[in-house]
């Protein structure tokens, strides 16, 4: 239900007329975040029971891997604020800035607060994570898109395309053949989003695995 | 057409009685042999024209990567000859020996010879190609299954359960917490093979890409 100019909310961050929004590339501090992101992209999709990543695995996946030599993964985060970012982390940075046509309320505001900067509030609002890997389909590697997820409250402001067009740029602008993703097929407004994207969605392609006791059970396969 | 008792054919190789055979890890030599059996895999799947690779871009990716770090990619052949195997290529193998209830007859047998072995014939009846990778599912990362193929003729032989579990077998000891791939939707004895391994199918993920120009027009995208 949306308020009628709230000035602020008790339930959380209130954002009124503009929001001002930047993509940076997350370093180690941000995996908390990331996490909490990741745990309602896997309740969004009605996937929970798949989860069995946990924060920690999360960070040493990202960011201190136990295997050596895999493809670095990626994370792109959408920070957004009340006011203009006055400094870019990186160089890996670009900014935009919302017109809200009505108030906006981050009720989860406190979940996902940055907590690096004491000058202002700014919080998380999506992520995309992806890595690049050989494709035996195409003349150079891929990406492999592995999560997107835009927190409900900022969804329809274009963050979803612009986040998603900053991936697809680094992937042509370096060359890569395809970025490859799985979504779920119930998922009709995200599937739409994607063809929108330019997207092809394989008719036959069905995904598998291996895991848990029926991978287990091969430990001791003597072939 | 099975033949009654050939003791060779014109047309190639024909193996009497029994069958040797050995998995190892694919050398760069290999390639030619590679890209001929992933070009047999895409037109078993009837994909030839989402084929984009070549031979050449197939030994860079694997062997010579132009982009840095990525996974490094697995592939493991099965050899097959008439004779039991002397030595062993590096530690990496495995034999096996199959008794055949006809000949077998491998009309391509000269584009899959294996050129080093000057004692006896050698010939490529199948492979599997894989790399490790990230996974915001799993605590440890997968395995993803690029390609997995037996040439028509040495199928039913039991060759690819065995180069199947010795994946399985590496990813299990090695702590990797799942395999996971596509497959085609109308493959029912692909399906079931995979399904006797023990995996899962999902029954609401679809495959998406983006690739070709619809990649190439977020190259100057100003986001």
């Amino acid at each position: 239900m949306a308020l009628i100019s709230p000035i602020s909310s008790p339930n959380g961050k209130t954002f009124n007329q503009k929001l001002f929004s930047r993509i940076r590339v997350a370093i180690e501090s941000d995996v908390p975040h990331i996490y909490k992101l990741m745990q309602q992209l896997f309740v969004y999709h009605n996937i929970t029971h798949l989860l069995k990543s946990n924060e920690s695995s999360i960070a040493s996946g990202i960011f201190n891997p136990k295997f050596p030599n895999l493809s670095p993964v990626t994370t792109l985060l959408i920070e957004v604020s009340a006011i203009p970012f006055q400094s870019c982390l990186n160089d890996k940075t670009s900014s935009k800035e919302v017109d809200l046509s009505m108030p906006l309320i981050d009720e989860e505001s406190e979940q996902f607060r940055v907590v690096k900067y004491d000058q202002h509030d700014v919080f998380i609002a999506g992520y995309v994570m992806f890595y690049p890997c050989f494709s035996s389909f195409f003349e150079n590697p891929v990406f492999h898109m592995e999560n997107f997820f835009i927190r409900e409250c900022y969804r329809r402001k274009g963050f979803g395309k612009w986040l998603f067009s900053t991936m697809a740029s680094e992937a042509a602008r370096m060359g890569f053949s395809s970025i490859d993703w799985y979504a779920s097929d119930w998922n009709e407004s995200g599937l739409d989003f994607y063809k929108h994207m330019g997207a092809t969605i394989s008719d036959d392609f069905r995904v598998l695995s291996l895991d848990g006791k029926a991978l287990e059970a091969f430990e001791d396969d003597s072939n």
